[in-house]
């Protein structure tokens, strides 16, 4: 397994200008840890993440035509066409936290072409899992490099950091089968009503997913068997916006369960992409706090958020401005003339 | 008790016109909760709250002289000076996010002259409570009736919202004190610690506060009397603020732990405050969650904050814009030419 890590000389340097800020020491808590972070992972203690983006991988599933969703995979290709007309809700969270968005067609039924939607589409749909597997090891292997890429484009765009986004009626389902079969769950327990199931749909979604598993066996020691088998092609695309991050070494922001399932993925790839990710928000899914749990994070934002298209990734990205602001452009001790606090228990910055 | 009611009209409204946004049902969680309490609160759909003020209330504490804290009551009017220079936190954060900065001196032991610190005192620090009552109940009240006033004269002004900050030396101390009395808990469950001490420090504030109770054996069904004894002024005017954000019709922003516990003296002196609190950030002090529990809050923020100058009421606020922002300008179902999500088992809006 390739071994990668932070730059320790940047977070160093970082750690220590935090603390000459007149404050007192790691009072701003997740706000200086992701400074930290963020300057290990430009490899900089002055990074510079003036341009964001958010990447929106939009993909239909095939199992969607178990009733497992309230409405019709139409509604995919409908509102990636929306976001190009700026009235969803990532359009309104970008515009005003000056981040930039990117559609990805990397999956949707119905051919979309318009300028506004880069066409990545590997398969028109995935297949309906519950039959056979949602797609080949071949198209989930081409949807996790195009996410790699993508990462890779913005990078070589200027971007200092990307969100990961996501539309696709049908993903939750493929999310909580996803976590089911890597962390070994009770499929009730990881599976919620997505944008809003009744109690039946609920009842058919959970047999869905048991079926889907039972027909396909999928190997949990095998991340991309099981991509493959129980996934879609937007997680897919996200395990590999979280690797891209790894191997560009840019800071790649979580949001919601879907994106939790893709930065799941590919800590179980490879577990260093965890240095690489930035904690987004605990979504109202109910498998979302299952992910964070078993990859040891915490996230900093709950508010019952189930949106997806990558509004807590936004969120998450404008917290950063905030922390980098407050870096950047607070007072040191010397300025405000305080004593500057001391560690605890004498323990060395 | 004077009861007080949110306008229900304008939240039915506002809930009507978010659930015909093009998203599912409540799917931006507790951003919309918080459109429909503001709209409740300010009596309209359509509320102004472009102006947003953060008032800070600085106040030194007598219990200082326990060494209860790292640094001494000097830094109190070191740090009051240091918001009307721009360089700390508080001035970052509301210089990002456009919000009105106002520094008043509810209690500072030093005389601060200045025009940029509004003057308010009431004494110049308390006294120490481990002694003696930190303050008379006539300085307790008058304290209270400041905090009240400050919400009407900004509501006069135009804002449209006001966020509680303090800056005092000590008052962690006073906000564990009134949280152990007021929810009969263990010291060592409310108590933390604050800017940073040590061991032994904590050990000093823990038995402090034991003192202080002993001393002044507070009435914990008598707010004010629980104020006076181990309380603080800084508590005293924020737990005015609530008070005011219901005599006002004006929402109040919770900021960290010390806020907490002015909002559960506001509370307990009368539960409709809770209508009209917006909900801040869950502190690192482990006070902080016992009081969220008591008043049946969740926080939104859960960032390991712990430095109070009213930066997570300030951030929450910037969340309020955002929620805001999508309300007025998210296209609805028509608008998106997608069908309308229907509310979970026949539930109506």
């Amino acid at each position: 397994m390739h071994t990668v890590d932070l730059d320790h000389a940047s977070m160093a340097e970082a750690k220590r200008r935090l603390d000459g800020l007149s404050k007192p020491l790691g009072s701003l808590g997740w706000l200086e840890d992701a400074v930290v972070q963020v300057c290990g992972i430009l490899g900089t203690p002055d990074p510079d993440i003036t341009k964001k983006a958010v990447a929106v991988f939009c993909a239909d599933n095939g199992v969607v035509e178990e009733g497992v969703s309230q409405v019709g995979s139409e509604v995919t290709a409908a509102v990636a066409r929306n976001f190009t007309r700026g009235i969803t809700a990532i359009n309104v969270f970008t515009r005003r936290f000056h981040q930039d968005l990117f559609i990805l067609d990397v999956g949707i039924k119905e051919k979309t072409d318009h300028p506004g939607i880069l066409d990545r589409n590997i398969m028109r749909g995935t297949f309906n899992m519950t039959k056979m597997p949602a797609m080949t090891m071949e198209q989930a292997g081409k949807a996790v490099d195009t996410g790699i890429q993508t990462v890779g484009m913005l990078k070589e765009m200027g971007y200092g950091m990307v969100g990961t986004g996501e539309m696709g009626i049908g993903n939750t389902t493929t999310s909580s089968a996803i976590t089911k079969v890597l962390l070994s769950c009770c499929t009730e327990d990881v599976t919620g009503r997505g944008a809003g199931l009744s109690d039946e749909g609920l009842a058919r979604k959970i047999r869905a997913i048991d079926l889907a598993i039972e027909t396909n066996r999928p190997d949990p020691s095998n991340p991309l068997d099981v991509l493959s088998k129980v996934g879609g092609l937007d997680i897919a695309c996200i395990c590999g916006c979280f690797l891209g991050g790894m191997i560009h070494r840019i800071p790649v922001v979580m949001d919601g369960f879907i994106s939790a399932a893709g930065a799941l993925l590919a800590y179980r790839m490879n577990p260093c992409v965890k240095k690489f990710m930035i904690v987004s928000h605990g979504s109202a899914e109910p498998g979302s706090k299952y992910i964070f749990r078993e990859m040891g994070l915490s996230p900093v934002l709950d508010m019952g958020l189930r949106l997806g298209e990558g509004t807590g990734a936004s969120m998450i990205m404008s917290l950063l401005d905030l922390a980098f602001d407050a870096y950047h452009n607070m007072g040191t001790f010397e300025q405000a003339s305080i004593r500057k606090y001391e560690h605890l228990n004498g323990e060395q910055p």
